[in-house]
């Protein structure tokens, strides 16, 4: 049981955790509580196909939404975030240990961030769908531009987001959606994306009491949030795994509580992506429930989280 | 220029080195100066598309080579292996730093070690493919079991083989063939081995000087004898990378030369194979090009290296 933060619309209301998590000694696995696709095909973009396979899997692979024109005024975006100087000393900005080369950027959505981005996240080719999914309007609840260097890059283990916002950020409900659109040729080799389908209908209840403040290292590394071994090795046994590899432009789709990660890469071939983070806009973030301090704005949204009003930049970049 | 060791054939010989690496203060590309594929189609086993393949690309992947049968065999002696406690304290054995699980094991191809994976590596189907391709009787320059665990398997960065042998081991010339006998499926996603076709036929002269005792880190890291990213890149640009995901029971044949390295692995699924260097008789052993002491027999086999007599052991083993 938590409260919701006293000043939100839900102030005073008790919500129920659903999904407790690094609260108990060994690990559980718990059944999902919550739809996975709450709209209708009629509701469009997406087909009944597409919306059953989402449904089935927890997960969706849109080869080729982006053409390369609108791939490269993303990396054009992406180059003049790069050089702006003053941006490396925002929090948002994750630059590599040695030099100051940016490798993660949060909040692109905001348009003091990012104009491109941010209309970037409203075009009704993404927003349309994760409001076709979720059956109602959005707003983002993370996003960030990642730009994974060659022959270093690292691996990230097995996770569930929904386990990090429930416990972390207080998302109380299942009924959020990852975006990520490939801007560089994911092979698979060089670390791409690996989905476990059918993993999103169980949620795995892991051990371990959050520290204060996790987020800091846990964008380095996951220490908790971590599944057990055992779940893990049954969800994969029963599910398998998926590659989500493709050429630049493919658009990757996957529920909030789809088990993902990623090998590291020694290969040549940089992996860069753009991620948005669509929440309901009735799924209400509270409190977080492990009782710690909110993480920051920058990476959970939870005051400035302004309702997306679709619009249609992609149409401009094709040129 | 280098002595020959004094109680080998060619004492008081000198030895020129073809291949100098970790002297010069900037990497350099040289050209090989050996053939690769030594013999001719009408020695068999190999057929002449398959020298051809090995010839253009610098490896060859022969899937199904071992039936389910055998790599139960070989999978039973490993379990033997690994049970074995006195084993566990010999120096040919690297342990999981926690707990005592065996994760690597040297020089499986003596007899004192493994009566088994002695008459294994002198195959007709594994030894008899490695003298066509060298023309030549064979000894065991180096032999390994890996056992390479789920979830937390990690990578091996890019080298070439012989720059290491030529460096450490005093191996002069390029006529030695590595076999990878794969014992689980290598997917994908569990950090397959990758190769660069085409690498074989230009070598890598790297930077940095080898430290005495280097091999006792490299087994973990290696930190010497790396490509740079230049050469890498232009190399991979060239040939491209191919991982060698198989079932269990493919057989994997690549020149010394040969670029390879293979990402980590998040998975549970673990990977294990057998691996034997086949040397040319022909391609004495020397002292190291680097001055150092030589790495133990172990490692890198010198003084007790019998010619192997080719036995047919895998005939048996099919049960």
């Amino acid at each position: 049981m938590i409260q919701a933060s006293p000043k939100d619309p839900l102030a005073n209301q008790v919500i129920e955790d659903l999904y407790p998590s690094r609260i108990n000694e060994t690990p559980v696995v718990l059944p999902r509580h919550d739809p996975i696709v709450y709209g209708q095909a009629s509701d469009g973009p997406l087909s009944p196909q597409q919306l059953d396979e989402f449904q089935q899997n927890g997960f969706l692979i849109l080869p080729a939404m982006l053409s390369p024109a609108q791939v490269q005024a993303c990396h054009a975006e992406l180059d003049r975030l790069r050089k702006n100087q003053d941006l490396q000393h925002r929090p948002e900005a994750i630059v590599e240990p040695e030099g100051a080369e940016l490798r993660s950027l949060f909040a692109p959505h905001r348009s003091e961030i990012s104009p491109l981005f941010a209309r970037v996240a409203a075009d009704r080719q993404f927003a349309g769908i994760a409001q076709q999914i979720l059956d109602s309007e959005v707003h983002i609840h993370q996003s960030r531009v990642n730009l994974k260097p060659g022959f270093a890059g690292k691996e990230f283990y097995w996770h569930s987001d929904f386990e990090t916002w429930h416990v972390e950020d207080g998302m109380p409900r299942m009924r959020a959606v990852s975006c990520s659109i490939l801007l560089t040729d994911n092979f698979e080799f060089n670390g791409p994306l690996m989905l476990v389908p059918g993993s999103h209908r169980r949620y795995i209840s892991c051990v371990g009491q959050t520290p204060e403040n996790h987020y800091k290292q846990s964008l380095r590394r996951q220490q908790f949030g971590v599944p057990d071994n055992a779940s893990l090795t049954e969800m994969i046994r029963q599910g398998g795994i998926v590659s989500a590899t493709g050429a630049l432009g493919t658009v990757v789709f996957f529920d909030c509580n789809t088990l993902h990660g990623s090998n590291g890469n020694i290969t040549p071939f940089p992996r860069s992506n753009l991620f948005f983070v669509y929440n309901s806009v009735h799924n209400h973030i509270v409190e977080p429930f492990c009782g710690c301090t909110p993480r920051p704005e920058f990476v959970a949204s939870r005051k400035r989280c302004p309702v997306l009003q679709p619009c249609s930049v992609l149409e401009e970049l094709a040129g």
